[in-house]
Order: C-alpha cells, then structure tokens, then sequence
C-alpha cells in the first residue's frame, strides 16, 4: 500500500459543483474515497444475500422444470423420477461447491473462472470463459425481471400490459441501488433473500410435520387428455407411451438438464472474493458452504412435496407448482392464507432478486477482461461509489434492450440460461485441476479429486444441456459466444497496436529539441473583447510569428472587420482574409494551417471560447469554434487552444481581461 | 459587391474530405459557391410552382369547407349560398393581391409581413407578424402531408395502418429535395403543381361546356336524415330550422371564415421576393397576378360546378366534393375513367406539394428574426446548396412531431390554420398603409386606400375566424402566439446582453498588456510518446513556468510514472504528483489550475490528445481528457492546448514527433 501524496492547494476562486454532480450526490450519496473500498466490504450474512440469491432463487422453479419435462413423457412416473434427478443435481451442486471451495483458497485475491482459466491456460480461453458467464449474466438479469413481473402481474392483472416497463423499472432500480455501493445494495436486499429463506423454510417444515402424520395427500388427477386441457395442465403421458417411442432417456436427460438451470450461480461468490471481509477466502468459502445448504435443502425438500402433493404444472404457467405446493400444505385459513400469500411475496421477490447476484458480479468479470486489454478500459474505473459504474451501466443497458426487443416475454431465453455458466464451470474446473498438478500444493492429490471430477461432471452437463436444447435456441449461445470472443481479440489487438507506438521512441521523445519555428494563428470572426483577449494571450506566447485569420464567408464583413482592425491600431498583428466561396469554414481553417506546416514548425491555432453561463446559451451560437478545433487537431503539430472568455452572469471575481495594474 | 479575397494556399499534405462532406455531396449535389446565389433564382414559371402550390391547392378543399358549414344550418339553400360566399372570398383575395402588389414594389430587396412590420411598427410587433406566420407554416405542412396520406391510403387501402410513416416519409422527401437548393426543387415540383392546373382546367372546361348544353345535372338526394346517414352523407338541414334557432347568420360567417383557408397562402410570394430573378418585384408581381387569377377561377368555377352537380360533402371526408364533381362531369368510359383519375392523382399532388411553399418561404422568413438576433444565429447560415438548411430542417423537424404527435389525424388542426395568416395579413397591410401615410411616395393616396381597406378586410376575416371557431382549437394559437413572441424577446434580450459585453472596452482590451507570468501546465496520465511530444510543444512556448502534473487515482502507478521520470532524465520538467481520492480528476485538475490563477497570470493547460484513425476507436478510451478540457475552459485565463499525436495507420507523412535533424 503506497501512502497518500499532497492533495490540490484550495484555491482562491469559488469552484461551484456542476448540477450532474449534485445529481450525483444526491442520488448515490456522498462520494467514497478509494480508501474506504476497506469499509465496503461484506460480511457473510450480507454477502450471502448479494451472491446467493440467484442461486437459492432456482428453487422456486428447478422443481417445476423437472416435472415439465417428464411428465409428458412418463405420465405420473415423473414423480417417481423427480426424487432421483435432484438428488443427481444436487450431487453435481456438491462437487461444485468442493470444487469452489478449492478455487476460493488458490485464488484469493481475485478469483472467479476468468483468473483460474487465465492463469493455467492463457489469455483466450479465460476469454471464452469470461464471455461466456457475462453472456448469462445479461440473462439472468433479463429472465429473472421478466419472471419476478410475471408474477406480480399474475396477482395484479391491471399491470399485466405493463410488463415490459415494470421489467425495465426493476432493472432501473436494481441498478441504481447497485450504484450505490456494494454494502448499500447488499444491505437493502438482504431483507428479501432472508424472507425467501425463512417462508420456504416454514414451508417445509410445516410440509413434513403433515407428511409424517399422514395429512398430506395427493390431489386426484383426471389424467384424460381433455380433461386436462380444459383445466390448462401440461399433457401428461403414461409411462407406456413414452417406452414405447424410446423417448425416455432423452426425455429424462432433458428434464435434468432443465433442472441443472438450479446449479447455475454456485460461481458467483468465487467471482466476488475481492468484496469478502478479510481473511477473504475464509470468509467467502463459509458463504459458499451456506447457500449450498440453504440451495439442496429447499430444492430436496421441494421436489420430495411436489412428488407428495401430485402438483403439476400449467400451460401458462400459473399457479405454479410451488403455490400449489403451498396452498396444499398451508391449508385454508386466515393464517394459511396469510402464510400463502407471504410465500408468492417471497417468490416474487427472490425471482427479481436473482438478477442482484449480476450486478455484483457482471461489472467486476468485466472488468476483468478490461484490465487484461480485452473490453473498454472505462470497465476498469472505480465510479462514485466505489462500485465498477460503468459495468453496472452496461449490464442494466444490455439487459433492459433485451426485455424491450422480447417484449418481457422470455420463455425462449430460459433454455440459452445454462450452457454459458457450465462452459465456465468446466474450463474453471480443468485449470483448477491443472494448477494442482502443475504446483503440488500441500493436499494438491486430494484438490486434483475434486476439481477434476468437477471438471467432468461440468463438461457432462455441458453436453447433455447443448444435446438437449440445441433446437431451443442452444445453437444462438454457441454461435455467439466465438463472434463476442472474435470481437474482444480484435479490440485486444487494437489497444496493443496502439500501446506499442505510444511506447516506441518515448526515450528519444523526451529529448527532441523543440521545433524551429513557432507559428500562432488566431482565429478571428468579429472584432470584439473576446478576439482582444485572445490576441492578448497570444502576444503572452511571444512566437516567431503571429497572425490572424479570418474566413470571410461574407465579404462585406469582412473588409468591414479589415477597417475595423487598422482603426484600432492593431497593425503590430497582421489580419489575413480568407476567401470561402463554399462556406466551409473548418475545411479554409485546415487547409490554412496545413499550409504551416512544414516538418519544422510548430503551429497553435486560438480560438477564442466564449463561455456561457447557461446550459441552454450554447445552443443560441454556431458552433463554428468547436468544428474547427476538431478538425484542425487532426493535422500534426497544429496545437488547438481555447482561449476562454466568461460572460458576466456567473464568471467568477478575476474574469476581467486586463491584468491588475 | 465586394470583390473576391485570396483563396487558402493548398498544403503539402492531403487532407481527406470527411465521410459526412462526401455523403452531403452524394445526397444533396457538388457545393454551390456564394456567387451562384444569382443562378439560384427562379424566373416566373418555377417561381409560381414553388410559391404558389399551398394557394391554389385550396382550391381543391375550398368549397367543400363552405358547404360543411352551410348544409346543417340552411339545407339545400347552401347551394345558392356557396357562388356569394365564394364571391366575398376572391373579393378578400382580390384586396390582398392588389394590397401584396403595393408591398411588393415597396420592400422590393426583403418583403414580407415581417419586413414591413418591422419598418413601419418596430421589431415586437413584427415578431408578432413572423411567428403567426411560422407557427402557420408549420401547420400547413403538416396539414397538408397528412391530407395528402388520407388521399392516398382512401385510393390505396392497405396504406392506411402506415399514415404516420408515409406522411413524415413525405416531410423528408420535401425537406430533402429543398436541401438541394431553390432551383433544384422548383424544377422538380413545378410539374406536378401544373399538371393539377391542367386537370383542373379541363375539368371546368368540361364542366362549362355540359352546363351550357344542359347536360349537367344536380343528382337527387333523399334528404331524409336516417336516408343521408345510411350513405354517409353529412346532415342536410331545412332553411326553415337554421332561420327558426338563429343560427343562420354564424352558420354564414362560419362558412365563410371556413372559405378563408382558400385565401392563405397569398403572402407566400412577397415573403420570397428576394428568390425571383432580375427585376425581382416585377417578376414577383407578375407571379403574384398570375397566381391570383387561377385561384379565383379554379375556386369559383368548382363552386360554380358544385351547385349545378349538388355535390354533397360525407361524414367520412370520402368521396370528396371535387371527385363528386369530377365523376359528374368526366362520366363513365375509358377517357372519363382516365381523366377522374388524372383528377384524383392531380389533387393528392397539389395537397402534398402545398407544404412545398412552407418550406420555401419558413427557413427565409426565420432567417430574417434570426438576422434581428430573435431567433438562433443559425439560421442565418446558408448551407451546402445556398438555402437556409437549418430552417428547412426545423420545419421539417416540428412538422414531422406535430404528425407523429397527431397520429397524422389533423382535422384538428385544421381550424388553427387562418388565424396565423390573417393576422400578419392585418400587420402587414396596416403596415403598408402608414408606409404610404408617411412616405408620400408617387400614388401614395391610392396605395393607401389598397392597403387600407386590405388591413380592415384582413382584420375582420381574423375576428371572424377567431369567433367562430374559438372553441375549436383557435384559443391555442391565441395562447401560442404571445408566449412564443416573449421566448423570441427574451432570446433577444440574451444575444443583446452579450453583444454588449463582447463590445465592452474593445479598444483597452486590443492593447492590453500581456500578463506578468505565463505558467504551462502539462497533464500526464502515462509517460509515453504522446506525453513526451506534449512537453516538446509545452519547451517550445518558453513559459516562466513550466510543470508535468499527474492526478493520482492509483497511488502506485503514481509513484511508478516519477521513478520512470526520474530514470529517462525528464528533471528539466518537475512532476508534480497529485492526489485524488475521490477519483474526480475533472475537479482535481480544475483545482489544481486554479490555485495558479491570482489575476497575473496566464495559464496554459497542455493535454496530450491522441487522434484515432478510426472512428470507434474513440469508444475504447475515456474521455477524462475532454472532461479535463470542458471544466478547465470554466476558468478565466486558463488556456487549455490539445497537442496532438497520431497513431500510425491514418496519420500524414509528418506525424513524427521529431524534427527533422
């Protein structure tokens, strides 16, 4: 850590803050000093909030994606099956979160499937790894608004044609909490991850206690395909039909990779050790222990309800098959109703909820990618609030454009959900397991175990979700993530091609004497205080030569001004006229210049700047100045200033032109 | 005339046309110099299609408007009251053509109401006269657009979900093709603009010539209510209830003021003065004369035709009254069917093409309150092809709001029509009245009498419109028009307020001395090549003072770039390391220059200013550098230098940072 250095003297004149900043401040708070990034640390019950509730939000549907899947094609077998397939994710969730914990301890400065991959198997996979995730992440946010909107729509009708903005109005405000800092964010969501927790809790325990005394019962299903299609449940087969087609195993195969969307978001906290209290790694591998208790708890115990209660899922979606799940066990009531409606809240929320663990994570795998040369370099810079703003900006804006373009319809999305977080996993996984090989750790054979069993469950998964899904969209995924890799290559070489040049000769650079000849032009249109001041400044340079220009769009003026000049004795700085017959003013002001320019000269162009109090004053003048600076920079050795000249309204006390006596 | 100043001197190096200049002359044609604004004027033939197509297309709807009014309040009887109300209208027309022909010949170089207003009332009430006039425009484009759609998508049905888009389609071909200059678009909509007149003329050829033989006949109408509504035909009252409920006589002014829509557009020429060749009021007034009689004969002899034929107006605005008369009188057969749809054609041209005369007559009449410093100085500015191209994209731009805003639905904006007109009609005829009562000029009495009686006529038609039509949207021009007059004068007041300060003690400020001590400050971010050629250039200016300054927001890369400092032997130029915990370098910097300004000196702030080849490269970079810039610029003598450093791929042969030895 390197010791402060002296801050700016305060000087004499007022500096008042401009209105985007008060803005700032007003809706983010008091700005943070880079040294309190220390303070914004998290603890484990609030980082267990920011980090898990994507992960713990799978539980309120893993279940129902399951049964979707299976009971077309096994019929009432699927409850029977249900029980075995979660507890094969949640086999796979174990080696997981084992294998996390690993790379939370070999990585625990800065972590994650981008660093791992970078690390032991070089700059472009780790790409691919990191393109990968951010692609889901964009997901998420995406499908978790839409999903937590259709829920609320589902409750409150009238809002059900506002979906797409409600989405958007919960990304803004997602976003905007996440401006706000990390512990601010962590500290407002954690109520909702917590009171997800707790209702799902109430409601397995009160789903057992009826269970072991023998209350719970399966509702009674009219399994005629009519029947069911008059009441909007899925088709349910029987397990006949569905050996008869040799369709089971496939079925089967998908109906686990749907569920494996429940897995997804074990990677957030090994991306987000850098936000953990010290000791980091400790403190992160405690969190990551927890939510995977929390995570195979209520999906266990869900799928073990549903396989009780025989609830099935609709067509459209609602009552879910968690509601029925609660309705069933909570019963009629006042305080059953009470329970149930506290349960949908709940839902509701942590649906919503899941896209936060994005926002904590998107802007700092970016800026990743940045730092290694990969993606802008804005994603590097710490905003307002000490968070990674632009990251935010760019994860609130990619995802609000894909709410708008599906119009927050976005059950298709939902199959493109797994395979960027698995092709992560098993990339992670397999540099893991290289690291243990390569460095010999102490326990480095028991660390090979796991990250390598991790690495092929990952990439088995991987598989079965891209076999599966291909048709429902996979194919978009696999397409994308190369071009999005071919793009961020491209932009690598750009910033490297544009490194080396800035760096070539800069010993010599430094010593190269000055130029000849020195040149000032000031450009002039009117004769009035701020030319005076302009020439006033020029004088100050003492050049080999100065002189001014102006453009004469109107002749008439022209000569006018030429007169004006020699009235007022200003013959010690000669006036040149320009003719410009096109009225191309920038293109005469170039073309002078250029003619400058001879290999040995050095040339500044003045342009007097009037100043404007008010925003809105800018857009009474031309903006004539700003063209020309623009394009005369272009040109080597054509040094633009601006020379500032402030109308009284606001300027501060020394604005006047001439210097004290 | 002034005559011609040297051109710029070619440079040495080329200098590539930007890719928006190259596109400009794609689009709209090579550049027209200053001098070719002669060649751009227009002799009578195009000058009558350019300002005269809004005029005579109120032909088309004219009479129809008169029977709308008539028909409910007097039945049938409206048929002998359409020829005196139309016969009161062309006796209004005829005042003002002789009235326009006085002002015309009085304001040869600059006419128009706003011109005369001005001369003879001062600049408020002339900005009264403009702005009714362009808030007229205004709605004539849009107006007439949107009729032109309704006209079009009744023809061809499967348009009709597209009106919005085909009418702003519409404003952008007119805008465009009158980008491309004067001429240009006369040319192209002269042929147009006649073909509707030759229609039009054979039409009542036709028409006269089976009404002398007595083959023209009034169809029979069933004028029972629950008849005329089953056909869609509006409501046919019986004299006998419109005298009965008193009624009649507003009916009568209704129908008239109705009618007025039929003499706007009369002004349009002696706004334009200035665009007709050589003798321009001669050529004007000729225009104007010609103008005025094919509006009266068309407009009479369409009343004419419509009594004799008892074409009736529909609810639905189709079949409109003209189509009803040209089927009478065309009749069946291949050459009928092939005049009534020469006709149909005919008049969704001429309604589209009104607009045209806006944009002729718009961008030249907010040239003149621009030039009066009430109305931006762009405006000012002839563009790429001599015509005010600002204005015509600000027509264009309002217009296209006001039909997307509408729904292109803007039967509702068609009573806010007149009001605009015939008050600067009353401004500018009284205008011209006192021009005669105080200049005398030869055959000023019976000018005044013209102009006189032109204004009282004037006056009356708006205090018609007004009354009649106040709860029809007329109240909102007469809000409109007074706050957007104060928004000019307050404008005004703002340019007024800074012409005063720029000529505030030019001549002291002319020969001020220099300040006392010049201090050159160069902003570092990195040491590289771009920050060294900044220090050549901040050697070449032989400051008093000369420092590097480095805003730290990383306190390590800080103290990394002075050891490299220290190393590559840069102690000639100190570093001055700063720090920044907030991560506001904008402000840091701010502060930092400030602290330096003490009312003797002149600062200079060098940035170092990379100019990418490509476009997007920009993107990748921040922009701390324009921030630094913009803030910087705030303070009164803070001169802020961008020194350029080009990346190879684009840069001219010189781009070195080295002189030649």
């Amino acid at each position: 850590m390197v010791g402060p250095l002296p801050l700016p003297v305060t000087p004499d004149i007022a500096l008042p803050e401009s209105l985007g900043y008060r803005l700032k401040n007003k809706l983010l708070g008091a700005p943070l000093h880079t040294e309190e990034l220390e303070n914004e640390r998290l603890g484990i019950p609030t980082a267990l909030a920011v980090f898990s509730s994507d992960c713990i939000s799978s539980s309120a549907y893993a279940t129902e994606e399951i049964l979707v899947h299976l009971l077309p094609y096994v019929g009432l077998a699927a409850f029977l099956l249900v029980i075995p397939i979660t507890v094969a994710l949640l086999v796979v969730l174990g080696f997981l979160i084992l294998s996390y914990r690993e790379t939370i301890k070999a990585y625990p400065t800065a972590g994650g499937a981008y660093m791992v991959t970078r690390d032991n198997f070089g700059l472009l996979p780790a790409q691919v790894a990191g393109v990968a995730l951010l692609t889901d992440y964009i997901l998420t946010v995406a499908v978790s608004v839409a999903a937590g909107t259709a829920a609320l729509s589902s409750a409150a009708s009238f809002l059900a044609p506002y979906r797409v903005e409600i989405s958007v109005a919960f990304i803004v405000i997602i976003a905007m909490t996440n401006l706000k800092g990390v512990r601010e964010s962590g500290k407002l969501f954690a109520l909702p991850t917590y009171f997800f927790i707790a209702i799902m809790g109430v409601l397995l325990a009160i789903g057992f206690v009826k269970m072991g005394g023998g209350h719970l019962h399966p509702q009674t299903l009219d399994l005629h395909p009519a029947a069911l299609k008059k009441k909007g449940i899925i088709s349910i087969g029987s397990a006949g039909t569905g050996m008869l087609y040799g369709l089971s195993m496939f079925a089967l195969l998908r109906a686990f990779a749907s569920g494996g969307a429940a897995v997804t978001g074990v990677e957030a906290i090994s991306n987000g050790v850098t936000a953990f209290k010290k000791p980091e790694w400790l403190n992160a591998r405690k969190t990551l222990m927890i939510m995977g208790g929390v995570l195979a708890t209520l999906f266990l115990g869900l799928s073990i309800l549903s396989t009780r209660t025989h609830a099935v899922p609709y067509e459209s979606g609602t009552p879910t098959v968690i509601s029925q799940i609660g309705k069933t066990v909570f019963g009629g009531g006042v305080m059953g109703n009470v329970l149930f409606y506290s349960l949908q809240a709940g839902t509701m929320l942590i649906l919503v909820l899941a896209a936060n663990t994005s926002f904590a994570d998107f802007p700092r795998l970016a800026s990743f990618h940045a730092g290694d040369n990969f993606m802008p370099r804005q994603l590097t810079k710490r905003g307002h609030r000490l968070v990674f703003s632009n990251g935010i900006i760019a994860l609130a804006v990619a995802s609000a454009i894909l709410v708008v373009v599906t119009g927050a319809k976005v059950d298709r999305l939902i199959p493109l959900y797994a395979i960027g977080v698995f092709t992560s996993f098993t990339l992670s996984q397999s540099g893991m397991a290289k690291h243990h090989w390569t460095k010999r750790e102490p326990h480095w054979k028991r660390g090979l175990v796991i990250n390598g069993i991790g690495a092929v469950l990952s990439l088995v998964v991987d598989i079965i979700v891209i076999i599966t899904k291909f048709t429902h969209g996979a194919w978009f995924i696999i397409l994308l993530v190369p071009v999005m890799v071919a793009g961020l290559v491209r932009l690598n070489r750009q910033y490297e091609l544009e490194e080396d040049q800035l760096e070539q000769d800069v010993e010599e650079s430094v010593t190269a004497p000055i130029m000849r000849r020195h040149v000032v032009l000031v450009f002039v249109n009117k004769l009035d205080t701020s030319t005076a001041r302009a020439i006033q400044y020029a004088r100050a340079l003492m050049p080999d030569e100065l002189r001014a220009v102006h453009i004469a769009v109107d002749r008439a003026a022209a000569h006018e001004l030429a007169e004006r000049w020699r009235k007022l004795g200003l013959s010690r700085v000669p006036l040149e006229l320009v003719d410009c017959p096109d009225r191309r003013v920038d293109r005469a002001a170039v073309e002078v210049v250029a003619a400058e320019l001879n290999g040995g000269t050095e040339v500044t162009v003045l342009l007097p700047n009037r100043i404007y109090s008010r925003f809105w004053h800018r857009f009474l003048h031309d903006n004539t100045a700003n063209e020309i600076a623009s394009v005369v920079s272009q040109l080597p050795h054509a040094n633009v200033t601006t020379v500032p000249f402030h109308f009284a309204p606001r300027a501060p006390k020394h604005a006047d032109a001439t210097p004290p006596a």
